[in-house]
């Protein structure tokens, strides 16, 4: 087991009308006007901008809107929110939405007190050391974004899509119900679930210090999600299944899996950020495409930990038979797992390869994934 | 799933010479002066007591010495630190040792800004407001007093053995380091592991509201301790395991393994604990003698649950063979699962029976664990 510190000092409020308790909490922090940040109009026709901005009033605290944040968010829309933000000098910053949401809310939140470019704290020409405290109210259980102190924004100028990471980044406190994210579409669901599992196998498979208890504790959230991904798509009502989807996909990605963890990389991610910055598919999309394709190629680097998660997760006996379910459930619930699906065709193998190579790079990752790796790796999902 | 608020801001430093970081968190902290707790004088002898002295004198932090602190923890010893605290107007609280030091510090921190009597805090006649800030560094891996906001502590006087439970009690950082746990005891090694699973398993087979991802986490945490416990008996120098054990007895009791629980006591916890007030016998060896007998008189309440235990932990296919699994486990590894070997007699049933009551109070479970069934459960131990 390798050394770690594990901090995470993010609240969260779990469960059936949590949303109810956002003025308080901003009270309890002082906050005396926000930036509310949202994707689409959705909140205002659902009625939860008016729940929230009702329960700001309570606690006297203003607010000024920033809309319009998309999928794959970008950093011009982050510039856009500091802009703001510093204009309108608010004290901290909500997000209500998804991950987009909540990643693009943490970029502003670095940028504000940052007196250069947003983008040296993305690209890590620049450490984020101060940011505004950012707040959360979710309405997409995938990115675990909720309670992690990471964001992934894209670069619409030169089509990098980067990380930024600072312990200042935790969200002082994240709403989590369930019950928001009944009307997720289907396909947005189950990109959801390939998202979640994908950020529980990077390490999973590739780090040279992993725990046995952090192998079942991995294992112990991607049967979860199989489990109740299975049941959402039957009875998307099912405030059970949903809920521990919800929670599975937070603990996926909260530090928990990664402790004690040792020289563990995020390939699978790195290959599908340029898939997203090139062709802006849906991250969890691009992830199952990119994943089985990915393990086809790694799965003799690390054949015991791949017979484990054959055994563990779908009960089969040998690696290949593991990665074989893990495609077929990933075709079943309709999450693609060809490139084709994605528009994306072989001749666009060799630019991916390139872009790729700035991701590998902001990942630590750049000896191994070379644009014919990655080129090999791709045509496994031609 | 139940509605929950998970926090805990407590920061975990885990790994090899990771006490060497105490003066630098303290600093971090404001921290002037310490009351430095700690058990026997084991920690001169062994060098850390000097290491941690020396990094507090590296930045000039002072400290005062309360030591003698005892297994199964007395409140006359919080008084004690209580007045020195406050005498000797330390501005945190420092244990190094086990879980009975760091409860006892909590009490203490707790007591200092409180008025009253600090048993008002543990009896719950007043609820724990403000503390001072306390940090840990530990010699022994069992109860998860490292990364959550309990402690409890036994009133000599009036044998009552109950806890203290508020969120300013987290520890603002818990050092972990396995080999500062390779020199316990093979016996306190085994009764930590009763320890951890006992808190595993309260909610597990209880709860009105169970989720699976938290059957499924409590199972991972189970196992490992099963695995690495085996490992340790036979080679204590083994440092995977003894992180594993570690790590999985600070998830035991962080929070983690309860969200979204709901209708859960602690009735193992509430049974022994009169075994260590009334008999001063190690806490882990009182549950190992506890719980089997009660997974005797409860299985047929929750058989569902009863099952899945055996499936999953034992890999037997009924309720009866998953306990009797679990008491052979026990025997196997030398804990003690007879009241006999605690040195208890039938004639001294009536006796706990009553001692008990005061905790299933406490514990809000005095409706079902009446004398007459106290005694029915220890029976099934005799």
């Amino acid at each position: 087991m390798e050394n770690f510190t594990f901090y995470n000092p993010t609240l969260i409020e779990f469960g059936a009308d949590k949303e109810h308790t956002v003025g308080k909490h901003l009270a309890k922090h002082g906050i005396k006007k926000v930036l509310f940040c949202y994707g689409s109009d959705r909140i205002k026709r659902d009625g939860l901008f008016t729940t929230v901005t009702e329960r700001l009033a309570e606690y006297g605290i203003g607010y000024v809107e920033l809309g319009g944040i998309v999928s794959n968010p970008v950093i011009s829309k982050v510039r856009e929110g500091i802009a703001l933000a510093r204009a309108e000098q608010v004290d901290a910053i909500l997000a209500v939405g998804g991950g987009s949401v909540l990643d693009s809310v943490k970029g502003i939140a670095a940028g504000v007190p940052y007196a250069g470019d947003v983008w040296d704290l993305f690209s890590g020409t620049t450490l984020v050391t101060s940011a505004l405290p950012t707040f959360a109210i979710m309405t997409l259980a995938a990115t675990g974004s909720e309670m992690n102190c990471s964001g992934v924004v894209t670069n619409d100028e030169t089509q990098e899509k980067f990380f930024i990471s600072a312990p200042a980044l935790f969200p002082k406190v994240s709403i989590v119900n369930p019950r928001l994210m009944q009307s997720v579409s289907r396909d947005y669901l189950v990109y959801s679930a390939a998202d979640v599992i994908a950020h529980c196998i990077e390490a999973y498979f590739t780090a040279s210090v992993h725990p046995t208890l952090n192998s079942r504790i991995v294992e112990s959230v991607i049967n979860t999600i199989i489990e109740t991904t299975g049941i959402l798509l039957d009875d998307p009502a099912n405030d059970a299944a949903r809920g521990e989807f919800a929670w599975a996909a937070t603990l996926a990605l909260n530090g928990l899996t990664f402790s004690g963890c040792a020289g563990f990389g995020f390939p699978n991610h790195a290959i599908e950020h340029s898939l997203s910055a090139l062709f802006n598919v849906p991250h969890g999309a691009g992830l199952s495409t990119v994943i089985p394709a990915w393990m086809k190629w790694y799965q003799s680097r690390n054949p015991a930990q791949f017979t484990r998660f054959a055994r563990q997760v779908f009960g089969v006996d040998s690696p290949e038979a593991g990665i074989a379910a893990l495609e077929a459930w990933f075709n079943k619930i309709g999450t693609p797992t060809r490139l084709g699906k994605l528009g994306i065709k072989e001749s666009d193998l060799p630019a991916i390869g390139e872009n790729v190579q700035m991701s590998v790079q902001r990942f630590g990752l750049a000896a191994q994934y070379s644009p014919a790796v990655v080129n090999d790796i791709l045509r496994c999902a031609l």
